[in-house]
């Protein structure tokens, strides 16, 4: 199957026969072995010297993790959002009782670092900025270091939903003073789901300190305590970690500027073909991401017998837009383990079913 | 290995081939049939009519998932503790504002349903109860059946950390009327880490209806609207379902009757043999553990290094203590894909290795 959606990723084969080891205990000395390895090797991966805690949980759970660790009820944050993962993130936030002030940018679009530096003067009560590196719902991707710029420049806390680029497109996470970024293992990582990333510098840390939220689970103190002696405090998903340490291994073998250089040919074939085909891109052109494309389909045409035709004449799966795009939109998710080749076969099928609906319709 | 801990559980081969499948769109049709079997599969074995959802985390993600979908801030609940994962139990509620009453019962005892009525009568303001089945701390198993009758006489919501019980040892959730009933992957079910279990009454979910504490990633509600349609609301370990798929199907053709009854076997043959050599067992022997057997080291032994010296010379891993008897006792887990043939090898070298330390002493 040519599975060319935004996560889970296909596996190389080293990493499916990682995932088939026999279990072992997560309390002995070879998980130790195995989770101090994988920790050093998403560090590389996250461009950071910040702590780096591994949890078992999706993404989202990682998102709830986040905002658990660091803030308290009737704290005031900003989120920023460019599509539905910054909507969950901001909605999540007042859930738990956050004072959430939302910066909603049209879908397609990015945030521009002025208009976050104008929303936080507005309310200098705001501790906190939340904000996605990477949009899957809409294929955009967020000037990061801009916004962090103005992010720090202010003294607030920013958190980084990075699943779906950190490891595929640069994060600069030190650099540029990112406090908690977070991913997933089902993404640029090359493994299955089940896992999930995040790094906390020493100024999230004091936040957490100080953070009323409730967290068991999620707590981050625990899972760092537990690192010093190579666990977790909760069982962890233990064939993940088996197939993340193949997946990091041939990551850093390949170099992580070469994988950003990859990620940006791939995508930038992708979107070629795309135009070349007649298709409306969904990003604005400057602002498009490297993992994960998306686009309208031709007027009149519905998403899902697209992606039907696609899949079961074609054996490629793509996925269906998001929220209000679902049926008008179609994604092309390209992280992780793909190149080019991948590509072409996506589109070359998408030209034909493209043609053939056209000719029925 | 010869892997004796009371999980994550050794995995056949069967299971093991299932675990490298490449990725599926975990929105797509067949994740929606896989979905649809495990959750049948999951129901037989919780002999349950209930709702049943699978939840990506560990044991005590679901323990907490229980709580935060089932409470609200102050309110009052009894928290029978027989060990380590009792205690647990009790100081998340706690953590997230519950009003807790501890009914603590000593190390290697069971909590009799007589002294759990009392604790009940004693404050008619207790809403709700939780009770561990098994013990996994302790090697001992709650009469269950009995507690939940006083429970329910009261019309009490009940909430059994099933964990590592379900599947391997007798748990008649519908007919004893236990309302959420919790259960993870790597236990009886022969498979990874990474997924775990909630059956819910229609009582639980009057009671979720009203409950306060917030919540979404393990939001009960979420999870039963997107099964409906052969979804999770978040990104599920998919690798961990193709794995319990082929599980279960081994499972149902085994038999849930005759898997208890080996569960049976094998835990007596491994007190026997504990006690032939001499060693003291930990639980009341009214009360003994059929997934997993807990025993004191023999006067002046460390845990620690007869445990090593298993693994370095016998490739064979037990488990150590829990809690304050971390050092002076170890654990023999025999859930999931065991025989006595496992347990003899476990034994034996153990054996070996008492007489050598005994020599050494």
């Amino acid at each position: 199957m040519n599975l060319r959606i935004p996560g889970p990723t296909p596996l190389p084969p080293e990493v499916r026969e990682a995932l088939q080891t026999q279990m072992i205990n997560h309390r002995g000395r070879v998980f130790g072995q195995i989770i101090g390895e994988v920790t050093e090797g998403l560090k590389h991966f996250f461009q950071t010297e910040n702590d780096l805690l591994i949890l078992t949980g999706s993404g989202t759970g990682v998102m709830e993790a986040a905002i658990v660790n660091t803030l308290s009820p009737g704290e005031k944050v900003l989120s920023v959002s460019i599509g539905n993962f910054g909507d969950r993130f901001a909605s999540m936030a007042a859930k738990f009782g956050v004072d959430v002030t939302k910066l909603q940018i049209p879908a397609g679009h990015a945030a521009q670092a002025d208009a976050v530096a104008q929303a936080l003067d507005a309310d200098p009560g705001i501790t906190t900025v939340l904000v996605t590196h990477n949009e899957t719902s809409t294929g955009t991707t967020n000037p990061l270091e801009s916004i962090a710029r103005v992010v720090k420049q202010r003294g607030k806390l920013l958190i980084v939903d990075g699943i779906s680029s950190v490891g595929s497109i640069d994060l600069k996470t030190d650099e540029w003073g990112c406090d908690v970024v977070l991913s997933g293992s089902q993404k640029g990582w090359m493994v299955p789901p089940g896992l999930a990333f995040a790094s906390v510098s020493p100024f999230a840390w004091e936040r957490h300190a100080q953070a009323k939220l409730p967290r068991v689970y999620w707590d981050f103190s625990d899972a760092k305590r537990y690192l010093e002696h190579g666990e977790t405090p909760w069982t962890p998903a233990v064939s993940i970690f088996f197939g993340l340490q193949v997946a990091l291994r041939m990551m850093r073998e390949e170099g992580r500027e070469e994988i950003f250089a990859r990620h940006g040919r791939v995508a930038q074939r992708c979107r070629d073909r795309a135009v070349e085909m007649g298709l409306k891109l969904f990003a604005d052109p400057h602002h498009a991401s490297n993992t994960v494309t998306a686009f309208y389909t031709p007027e009149g045409m519905d998403s899902r017998p697209l992606a039907n035709m696609l899949e079961d004449e074609y054996d490629t799966v793509i996925a269906l837009g998001q929220g209000a795009y679902t049926n008008t939109s179609l994604r092309i998710g390209h992280l992780g383990w793909v190149d080019e080749h991948d590509i072409d076969l996506t589109m070359d099928s998408l030209e034909k079913v493209l043609s053939r609906a056209t000719a029925k319709g």
